[in-house]
């Protein structure tokens, strides 16, 4: 994942444009990513799909011709959606067009104007403190004109329509953890689901942030009803500890599986409530769709220094943060894939597992063992009401190993599925 | 406040009689109170409106000519509905008459008989320790028969008969945070009131305790149905935090109105669950009415060392503390009048904000304002069940916040009322 | 019930055979118990009735004549159901037969094989090392065929079949507080309940752990639905605090019944959820039955160092834990028996409790006395919605001070019994 961060790092993304479909043809090469082509003017719920930007070149160029401000050297040196412009103008003019960070001298910010017209550049502070009066020569080299917006989908379908999505934004250029981070661990954890043969569909999303998820839903909306569960993927690869934002419902069974999966993991880890601000989990659960959608990170958004910053780049990413966020996702679909509702077929009593082979024949021991504590939490649990991943919850145990002690039990015709039912979440 | 307090000090009040009716003149000058006058012997509930009670002068004499004990230096010398006497009598004989505080020796206790015929003086530990054997004229001037129960009330009607009810005592002579802090800052909220044109009606009483809920109640089932809030307002004037006692329900809008309040006020606040103890509560919340009344306080009875004594005087009120209760319940007044339902009118994904003035043009910055955070949790909330007050309680934003937000949506055409809701304070 | 302890410890019991037969004997010259024979090879639910085990002798002898283990000296030194053996072996063949307890070189253990056939001795780890290579006879002198399992039952009729089942084991062979204890408290709770003229029914049952429980229930599906409330009692007589372990559901009444029970309790307490590993609340509480019943200890199974051990004995019997134990279980019949749902007469309004006499009649004190703090809460919840014991929860206040509360208002006719109660636990 590290490598495919690297490859991805120097395009300059932003919302629509060339940058995007280069990072797509990218991660075409790992997974058969659908791309969709939006044309600017699309209306897209209460928006409209903006002009395509991109950009060649920019420069301030000071009045002894030495470049103070260079986009070449920085795909953040410009404020995204910067308007074409080739004009000499005194310092004082400039200045509002210039953007830096006084409290981190070293550092360009990130800064984007993708519905106002405007343009302008972002520098260090310490470039900025360097400026004097005087005139500069200002080239802003892009387009701003009628496009498209561009995204990537992948659909892995499954026994059912029940789809569980996955959606990470793309349009952050240069940016490591905010999110080259949730591109590359969605982009495995894809590949990963491919070699399996999943009960649920599985549908990535791979779109620029807002608008991109305002497309996906104004265009499928047919398809909105068919997600049981969902996550948005960022901040992926930095040192910190999970951090599982909720979805708008709290209680959602997204919500559940999450914090389990955490709770048993040895990373330290943080469950937040759902705020309505953060990244597309926002229109998924706005008010009018309201899905079970949450937000898995590392560290949030807004909360490491680095953030919408320069020195959000690759030195943030460790490989093994990626590699343990992957972990979880994985393990969080095990959960997804493996739960079911059994229903005991000796639910008076315990059933006879000695007999059986399932149970120690020498009795008087302190305790039950591990295996066979979860042997009779299942049993105990097994009355058509209570899910496997609902039995993981009350015994304080890995929904794997309630997985695993249900698989002896099926295999001993000691359990068997319940024909109705109404919610497998129970 | 602290000169109306002041002014109603020294006047002898008590369940009936004309320390009440003198009381509810001075108050007429400031609100136009109803005074309604109930004949003695009159049926209300479970009781009996007692006999009326009026007192001119008490005293104990000594055999050498000196007054040991007089009322006319201060209202708590006397036992409330003492029967009028003029015997001489042994000290041993009196003793059994006379009430002090051991722990307390300079403060002269407050003791009442309302509903068993009998006298007695009460006096300070020091006096009391200071009589010495010998015999005393004991002569109590008090009229106890046939009159009638005074109370007031106030309604300001609003454009629906949902009603919120406002209870203080007017019973207690000469005791200053124990009720007439009470008294003063329901005088001052009710003017308040009278500026709004509330949506609500609002009805205050001012009545002697239980006797007079009991009959306010007992003349009024009728009106019972209509109170959909209600507060019990004393001791509102000492130097403590607020004190909530909650409603006997536990989970009344008011329970929920009154913690919302105070936990976004500067100053320290406790809530308490109902106890069938108290003030008129404990009427408004028997089982057979069980309103959503509770009881707003700053130290409550009983638990501050002065409570119910002559140290219960003007000295324990302070002005900012009677202003600061009047600004709380201002407050709760704003919530109850605020609160409505709105349903977004762009409910799928987030409405455009930028375009319509409400948010940043300029993107990327670190973390939303705080004004944005309003505008985003009011459209992310306003699904048509939650009430603006839920968002507040929810976003844990004080619900001015909310409310100023939903105005601001409002004039921007993205919210709309409900039509039906069946809650509003879902 | 030390005395009655002591009388039982020396017998060696098991799951079957004349041990149970003399115990029970014993047992009634308390009780009335009735005793149930049920034939080996009787299905009972999923598993089936064992083969009869009694044993008359068993002995290992070195070969120069020694006993290096002897079964008269200790029940615990034969592994339970040991078939009958007489071989002579060297040291390693006999070893995989020979159980100690590295980490208490001095105690024996206690093991079991009931449903696999086997031979064992149990010693001490002193023992074991003392052994020598050599050859070694083995004599175990044992029955096992077919014969009866043998439990003990007594149903205490009440007015209403609605039922209360206490359940203790007497399987165990000299192990004390598991469960010696168990079943002296229980006959001796019993004895006591016998004495009443109870409202519920009472069935205590005297039965092998597992095997006997499935036996009874299996034999009386008609009336487990009778079963309102079950306690299983097990190590009530040592000198740690008390432990509830709720039953499956955990929120059943009798879960409510006994935190509260313990809460007013001078002795720390525990309340443990349920797990399906313990007593026979495992069998109680199978999916099939989910019977209310929890399991009611001082330190729980596996919990103390000498569980399942010749230290286990009676030396770690505290006579006044054991009748600690048994007044714990008298309050918990005492809420049983003493819970009802009332009415208040006077509904609106608290009723004149002065002129009834039970109302202090010199008004203006700083706080109600307890007394009458426990008149308002019965009256003020007395709606007919409450139960007493939902009262004694809300007011938190013991039982018995509301139960009190509640006849004084009885006698005073100011409450009424409600004719239809859904569930007088609410």
């Amino acid at each position: 994942m590290m490598a495919l961060a690297e490859e991805l790092f120097p395009i300059c993304r932003s919302i629509t444009g060339d940058g995007a479909r280069r990072t797509l043809e990218i991660l075409q090469r790992f997974i058969p990513l659908q791309v969709y082509e939006v044309p600017s003017g699309t209306k897209v719920l209460d928006w409209t799909v903006p002009c395509e930007w991109n950009i060649r070149d920019a420069y301030i160029v000071r009045d002894d011709g030495t470049r103070v401000v260079d986009f070449s050297e920085n795909n953040l040196h410009i404020v995204q959606y910067s308007r074409p412009i080739d004009v000499t103008m005194r310092l004082a003019e400039l200045r509002p067009h210039l953007h830096s960070l006084p409290d981190q001298p070293d550092w360009i910010p990130y800064r984007t104007s993708y519905y106002a017209e405007n343009w302008g550049f972002c520098l260090t502070q310490r470039q900025l403190s360097s400026l004097t009066d005087g005139s500069y020569r200002v080239v802003i080299d892009s387009d701003l004109g009628p496009g498209h917006l561009t995204y990537g989908e992948l659909l892995i379908p499954g026994e059912t329509n029940d789809t569980v999505l996955f959606s990470c934004h793309i349009c952050h250029p240069s940016l490591a953890n905010d999110n080259l981070s949730g591109i590359a661990v969605a982009t495995m954890l894809a590949r990963h689901i491919q070699t399996l043969r999943p009960r649920h569909s599985y549908r990535f999303l791979f779109i620029p942030g807002t608008i991109g998820s305002l497309t996906w839903l104004a265009r499928n909306e047919d398809k909105v009803g068919q997600i049981v569960h969902g996550l948005v993927l960022s901040c992926l690869g930095d040192a910190g500890g999970m951090t599982y934002k909720q979805s708008r419902r709290g209680d959602a069974s997204i919500d559940r599986i999450v914090a389990h999966v955490l709770r048993h993991d040895q990373v330290p880890h943080r469950v937040a409530p759902f705020v309505p601000y953060g990244y597309d989990e926002r229109q998924y659960c706005s008010p009018g769709f309201n899905l079970p959608v949450g937000c898995l990170m590392r560290t949030p958004n807004g909360q490491y220094p680095e953030y919408h910053s320069s020195a959000d780049n690759l030195s943030l990413l460790r490989p093994e943060s990626l590699s343990h966020s992957l972990a979880v996702l994985r393990h969080i679909v095990e959960v997804i894939e493996g739960n079911h509702v059994y229903r005991s077929r000796n639910p008076k009593g315990e059933p006879q597992l000695g007999r059986r082979g399932l149970y120690a024949t020498m009795g008087g021991q302190r305790t039950a063992t591990y295996d066979q504590m979860a042997l009779l939490w299942v049993l105990n649990l097994a009355d058509g009401h209570h899910s496997l991943f609902a039995m993981a919850e009350r015994a304080g145990v890995p929904f794997a190993d309630i997985r695993a002690a249900a698989d002896r039990l099926l295999a001993a015709e000691l359990l068997e599925p319940t024909r109705s039912q109404t919610d497998e979440w129970a």
